[in-house]
């Protein structure tokens, strides 16, 4: 069971994520009157990746933020999906999830579709360690270079529940990606 | 255990998220050099609040993004800590949690604190129904007329982990918060 999860967790990993491309832009409803109220978000820092180490690097002004966060073991990154940051891209509404037409044209707000009209991700993320103004966690998917606007604790019971459900052919997608990995 | 829980998700739900004043703003750390790079981001809809419902009210044009929503039993609704967005505001970066001296002064990035940088809040909301433009959901800490700008499904495993720990602060809180309720 730990083991399917684990599975589960790391194919939804590599799939949510970052495909760059909706498959199916030309579907797109195109929003015609945009809203005119409007917030500006700015970059706190980014995301740096090498070979051995995956770090979120905060603009040195910021470090007083992180005080106290090595007392949590896990933290919600959230950022940018600035490689899709177009009118058209922003204005895509449905896409089929993960890039496969396999899965039913769903719209972005049922999806974790890296087109949608305010490009915020949000992904959790394992805390390694918090030294100065880097906070140094064990994977994510975005990528190096990537404008990180927030950090906060993950607070079990308050960000997460054990009654969710998801759609059945999210599970099924699962189990046939489990079986083609074997 | 259980009954355990839900008392500290209804505890944290009450203090974590909208005390619009923060406890210590005389002792933030005022931001000198904010970063030039900066995003824009826009309502897609708004919370309403009535005696009997809660509910995201989207603009007309983003219905399409919900296709599919009502396969999943929770979402996340991003929001906008409106009632807080002036410059010295956004430029606190420590306080004391939930607004209680007792608790250790705390980087903002270390909280579920509504004054921050960029004030993008984070709620894991249960789906009642999915019709139109609407989604009615059980409840949420976010005000009446509470700017919108994003929903995603929650995902368990992916948006959640059985491994999270957090400060002993937060649990010890959490008791005592339990035994005054008695």
């Amino acid at each position: 069971m730990r083991f399917a999860l684990f599975t589960f967790i790391l194919l939804l990993s590599a799939s949510l994520g970052n495909s760059a491309e909706p498959l199916n832009s030309a579907t797109a409803d195109v929003v015609q009157e945009p809203h005119s109220q409007s917030f500006v978000v700015r970059p706190i820092g980014h995301v740096e990746k090498t070979e051995d180490c995956t770090r979120i690097v905060l603009a040195k002004e910021y470090e007083p933020g992180l005080l106290g966060l090595d007392g949590y073991s896990h933290l919600l990154m959230f950022w940018w999906f600035d490689k899709n940051d177009t009118p058209q891209k922003r204005s895509i509404l449905q896409v089929h999830p993960m890039g496969n037409r396999e899965n039913p044209l769903t719209g972005v707000f049922a999806t974790r579709s890296p087109v949608r009209p305010n490009l915020i991700a949000l992904t959790l993320c394992k805390i390694v360690a918090v030294k100065g103004n880097v906070v140094e966690i064990e994977s994510t998917d975005a990528f190096d270079g990537t404008p990180v606007l927030d950090i906060k604790p993950f607070i079990p019971g308050y960000d997460s529940t054990e009654e969710a459900s998801v759609p059945k052919w999210l599970v099924e997608g699962r189990k046939k990606r489990r079986q083609q990995a074997k």
